[in-house]
């Protein structure tokens, strides 16, 4: 049953949904002080992010609200998985254009509490607002690893393979089929493979099994939220290197794969601009088959796709060994 | 000169604004990373705490860049000092309606800069959003405090003493002398104490310099961002007691008299919504004394204005001694 009531006070708010995500810290305070308190393991550090998201830029306005929470907290999360870190916990600040309903609220904190539960991650603190505006959400989240270890963006080497979790380009898909749900048909896609990457693209999955997993093994580690090739620009821009990626062994789900026969544009469109959120990482290659071994005793797949070079460009291999330059603004022939 | 050039990229914003904010911070690895590190000193934790600002609902359209910079911090840094925490650094959520010009950067970053440099602060990280709606700045600041040593809210005990730093009601006229010029003529202010008002809203001052006073004699300690018995109130629920405040000795400024001299009743307002970011504590009357003096040595003043109840309302005692009870909703008489 909806419950339309309008929640018209932060206290309503706070006491009535949030507190409750907030019960089993004690650093929260139970989200009556004025601030939080907390501390790393010991001989861990903190790793810290804040990624806000917005309704009409990160998210569609008929999300449902159990998803948006969900997001919310699962792109940040997504930083400290490539990090190498542990989620700890997060503040979150949260605007809204008029007093959300009853209903909204409860769906909204449904998906933070599984994201809680799916990650191991919980409610601090935070402050929420009455503004004009899109609904946005703005989480700051903290992870933790052991001092001085945290992965970068900006080691990788020359030699270095390269690898990627997941597969790509399925949320880019999926947010397509969100816009326009007709997509389905014409793509060819039964029930199944559109709802995967309609989920792919509404409860992004941060690959938190795969952390441990680069913190012990990765030279260098990000992850992908603005499409593969932009982001192993960065990482290669960062780390004074190049990289060779090839077109055929980029991961792809059935789903990306019978779009791609179908409509080739929207595909190669998708890998680039994906919200993927999978972990772009380089290793040592003396280390890559221990690598391997860890991440698949995680469950999580991690597929290599190139390997770092001197030659400062990005270039993508295709399948007849021909090396295409891409440039940072993106990706036309796949 | 103005330079009107707009910044269109995030990578623009950042390194050529933000990432000098950040350079004597090793745990903002340059803000060429994906995320912060950061680590309490020995025998420390961490203090959190999220608020964000808006264009129009915090600020108003005209105000300088810096002093949105410098709002943006302070109010933060306030919760911290309330705490009895030193501030370390802070993550950053910025969100422009459209490409923020060179100019406008430049200032806000000024603005940042000296909030920094006075509250020993650093810029550790953060992300930058295009997205309609106001500007909006949500800052997530880190203070640090002796493990398990926070300063409650709800720490406050029946017979301790009621103190507030500064002076109270000056932000909400200098609010209200921003919107109407005019009404300086109105209240017969001159340019200095019109000016001084203004800056109370412009430039709120933390009161970082109590911090250390607070940490070893508050029994519990909030800070005023709410109107003076708003908070009180929150405080006296959040510890099961009450509060008598004597109205005769609440500390005001000489521009204040001068308007309630001239205008009651915007007065009486004022002292109700301010922005005051003024810190409001309690305190063992066996240490009264001890902190008045380390107040002193801090150079902040800090008023007694009453004491902890067994009875539970928050109670506004007059100047004959009449008690007149005080409702969550403000404070109609003064």
């Amino acid at each position: 049953m909806s419950d339309d009531t309008l929640l018209q006070t932060e206290e309503a708010i706070i006491q009535g949904f949030l507190a409750p995500l907030a019960a089993s810290a004690p650093g929260a305070h139970g989200l009556l002080d004025d601030c939080a308190t907390a501390l790393p393991s010991p001989g861990h550090e903190f790793v810290l992010k804040t990624d806000a998201i917005a309704e009409g830029v990160h998210f569609l306005p008929g999300d449902p609200p159990a998803d948006i929470g969900w997001k919310a907290i699962a792109v940040n999360v997504s930083d400290l998985a490539a990090k190498g870190a542990k989620p700890v916990g997060y503040l979150m600040s949260l605007a809204f254009p008029e007093a959300p309903t009853r209903s909204w609220m409860a769906d909204f904190a449904r998906g933070l509490g599984e994201a809680q539960a799916a990650f191991g991650i919980t409610l601090l603190g935070g402050d929420t607002d009455s503004r004009p505006g899109p609904i946005s959400i703005t989480p700051m989240v903290i992870g933790e690893v052991p001092i001085g270890c945290m992965v970068r963006r900006a080691a990788a080497q020359p030699g270095d393979v390269v690898y990627v979790s997941g597969t790509l380009g399925d949320a880019g898909l999926g947010l397509q089929l969100r816009r326009e749900p007709s997509l389905a048909d014409k793509w060819g896609l039964g029930p199944d493979l559109a709802e995967h990457l309609i989920q792919r693209f509404l409860r992004p999955q941060p690959r938190i099994a795969l952390s441990p997993v680069v913190l012990a093994h990765a030279r260098a580690a990000m992850d992908v939220s603005d499409g593969l090739l932009k982001d192993l620009g960065r990482m290669c821009r960062a780390s004074d290197a190049g990289a060779t990626v090839h077109q055929n062994a980029l991961p792809l789900s059935e789903a990306f794969k019978a779009v791609r026969a179908a409509d080739p544009a929207a595909a190669d469109a998708s890998v680039l601009a994906g919200d993927d959120y999978e972990i772009l990482l380089t290793v040592d290659p003396a280390r890559r088959f221990a690598m391997e071994a860890a991440a698949r005793d995680a469950g999580v797949g991690l597929t290599p796709i190139g390997f770092v070079t001197v030659t400062k460009n990005v270039m993508l291999s295709d399948g007849l060994g021909h090396a295409i330059p891409v440039g940072r603004s993106g990706w036309d022939h796949f």
